[in-house]
């Protein structure tokens, strides 16, 4: 006999978490939606030749391969890592039947490779929005996307976030205009986007590294960090840099235009950030970042930005857009760990039918029927012990009201837990009805 | 650039599909919920040896190995290809944590590393309910069950269904009386169960191969895969078999307990027919397939049954189990292939709300953001050509309402796409409350 046991970085929750779970995933859902945003599903397997398309396989793959191998061996296909790589593969293959802009949001596990190690998930829920244009996009769809994700945080009660934002353009102007460009540029971004990490000492001396950044360079690069400011103080904080250029203007003025079309449900926690930075070459505009004030070291719950071109390996068009994913299983993972959610719902249901006499049972079950038809989750209860006992479960599985059927007298009775009261029931329909505001 | 193509054996809809496929979903989780049960969701990765426990490892799985091999090349892990090895997985694993009868529900992707050939998913929705019990588990359950399916059912449009029940017990009495037991009778069963593939001719020819099976026997046999009965008529019609024993009396008796518990919705499509044998040793009472009318070769769309025992690989603990599994995607590409579902819901937006000037754009998010906030799925028009090219927009979305905002005079008409009626709103929320029954 196997005892089973659990595989590291292979979440798995109780059934009273996997509820609050769904409970996020409907609220998430239902803003994404409330923005005209369609779902899509892909498999979980893409070809490794697509998931590798961008070049160098920086992600480690899981591998895919039939057990039973005949002859060819080589592995072909492998899990996703993420959902931005199948999503540029599905626009790029089904081109003709979609409309564009495209706005689509994503559920789904992704897959990591990685050794096992305490903390890190190898299999995780994204859940991502993306807004995918033809030939050119608008900035107000980076609106649009930020507006989502300021609705999100909303929904959570974690001590406060901040919404982070800054703009490639904008690095990239600031960079060039201190004399950094091309490689020089792309390494100083990545020193820089250690600065939560290693903090400005540490950016410093990897600044030091880089050939052709002077002492002087790097104090002014990381002068440009300090900047955290409103849209409206943006133009002159960056002024007194004494740094200016045609991209440092299309940077302000695409992060100033963007600050002017959000609700102000999500201006309150937002941050223009200069030091964000992130990493990665695929961001050509606007990139963005949500971190939680009371847990600094949790690091990003939402992340993405703006990219120029989402499919370049698979198609010719031109396909701009913005978006971004949220950690959902990192982040739901700290909400179970800090009881920042209620986890004391244990079952959907709200009603017990006791069974006094298994000769009842039909009765009983006819009860539950019209209780279920008039929109009460209901169990009947499936032995006929003392009745002590069934209405301890309806108290464990948290149910409020638990009925009694007298099938001889063809009567009905129904105990609120919560006030204690009991009373009868003529009418099933009717009694669900009166309690749907307690319910 | 590589041009993306299908892999075959893992099929991907379209928005407008996985829309329908939602709906699908959320009416199912409903009727699910409505009886308690509790959503659980397992890794999609098990241990092999966790998938290999039921002993030979039947079904081709897939394997999953770090692309990046480090030293252990063997692979050691696996895609779950059905959630009943994961679910007596997680029953055994989380014994202490749970509380029976564990009802749970479980909507996940399985995989089947089989060859890639036509109409074979490789990949697929499995959509289950099971009821667990420690230690023994009351017939009530297994209507419960059925109670379910029936539900299920009628919320297809699909020219009517049959929900086929026979009883593992009854099938093994009148085996026995037969003469037939053992490997024999294990060999009758598997022949039986392709009885609507091969015939009773074919049936026949199969039986003959087996040592010890008379023609007589055979004959007898093949009688016996004649009744189809209501539960009322049950034991006259086994009883004309002239064939009795202990384990027949027991399997007509369950059979007609379950059946007098059922509502009469589940009862109008429901047959007891002897002929349904279901392959598995894995079932030891109850045996439940629901086919279609109209569609019979297509099979089955919901199996299941009762079992003596989840885990016993697992844990010592005896844990009877009665459920079925809903072959989701197989049946999504039925009603899709034969247009039985509404698939011209190509967005979740209600209302677009046009912009004529780009100046106007934060006074059209305002307004967007209001009716989002009313409970309307809105878009704004991403960028602000001529209104005839907007309204185009929201009508090949199939968005019903379109806004017209003027920033200036501060006023805002809205026209319906359906009506061709057009009238200024003075008040968003007072407009989404009077027109909640058109939308």
């Amino acid at each position: 006999m196997a005892k089973p046991s659990k595989i590291s970085g292979f979440p798995e929750w109780l059934p009273e978490q996997k509820i609050a779970e769904d409970r996020i995933i409907s609220k998430i859902k239902a803003i994404y939606e409330s923005y005209g945003f369609v779902p899509i599903e892909t498999p979980a397997v893409e070809l490794l030749t697509t998931l590798g398309s961008k070049g160098v396989i920086d992600k480690e793959i899981f591998t895919v391969q039939r057990l039973k191998a005949d002859g060819a061996s080589e592995a072909e296909l492998g899990l996703h890592f993420d959902l931005t790589v199948p999503l540029a593969r599905y626009v790029a293959q089904h081109d003709h039947e979609l409309s564009f802009p495209f706005k689509r949001y994503q559920l789904q596990k992704v897959w990591r490779g990685d050794r096992p190690q305490k903390g890190r998930f190898r299999e995780f829920y994204q859940f991502d929005i993306d807004i995918i244009g033809r030939n050119d996009l608008p900035v107000a769809c980076d609106a649009e996307v930020l507006s989502v994700v300021g609705l999100v945080m909303n929904e959570f009660d974690v001590g406060g976030y901040q919404l982070r934002i800054n703009n490639r353009k904008l690095l990239a102007g600031l960079y060039e205009s201190i004399g950094l460009d091309g490689e020089g540029a792309k390494k100083a971004i990545t020193a820089v986007d250690k600065l939560l990490k290693i903090g400005a000492d540490g950016v410093a001396r990897e600044l030091a590294q880089i050939s052709g950044v002077t002492a002087a360079m790097s104090a002014k690069l990381l002068e440009t960090t300090t900047i955290k400011c409103r849209a409206d103080e943006l133009s002159l904080k960056v002024s007194e840099l004494g740094l200016s250029g045609a991209l440092i203007d299309e940077g302000v003025s695409e992060l100033v235009k963007i600050c002017a079309l959000l609700p102000e449900s999500a201006k309150e926690s937002l941050v223009i950030d200069l030091s964000l930075a992130r990493g990665l070459d695929y961001y050509t505009g606007l990139i963005v970042e949500v971190g939680l004030l009371k847990y600094p070291e949790f690091g990003t719950v939402i992340s993405g930005g703006r990219y120029d071109n989402l499919a370049s390996e698979f198609t010719d068009q031109k396909l701009p857009g913005v978006g971004v994913s949220i950690g959902l299983t990192r982040f739901m993972e700290l909400l179970f760990s800090e009881n920042l959610i209620d986890t004391s719902k244990k079952s959907p249901s709200v009603a017990l039918v006791t069974v006094y006499n298994e000769d009842d049972r039909p009765g009983c079950n006819q009860i539950a029927h019209q209780l279920r038809m008039a929109g009460v989750p209901t169990e009947v209860y499936f032995k006929s012990p003392k009745l002590g006992k069934q209405i301890e479960y309806a108290e464990q599985r948290g149910m409020r009201y638990v009925f009694f059927v007298d099938s001889s007298s063809k009567s009905v009775q129904v105990k609120d837990l919560v006030t204690k009261e009991q009373r009868p029931v003529t009418s099933v329909s009717d009694w669900a009805a009166e309690s749907r505001h307690d319910r």
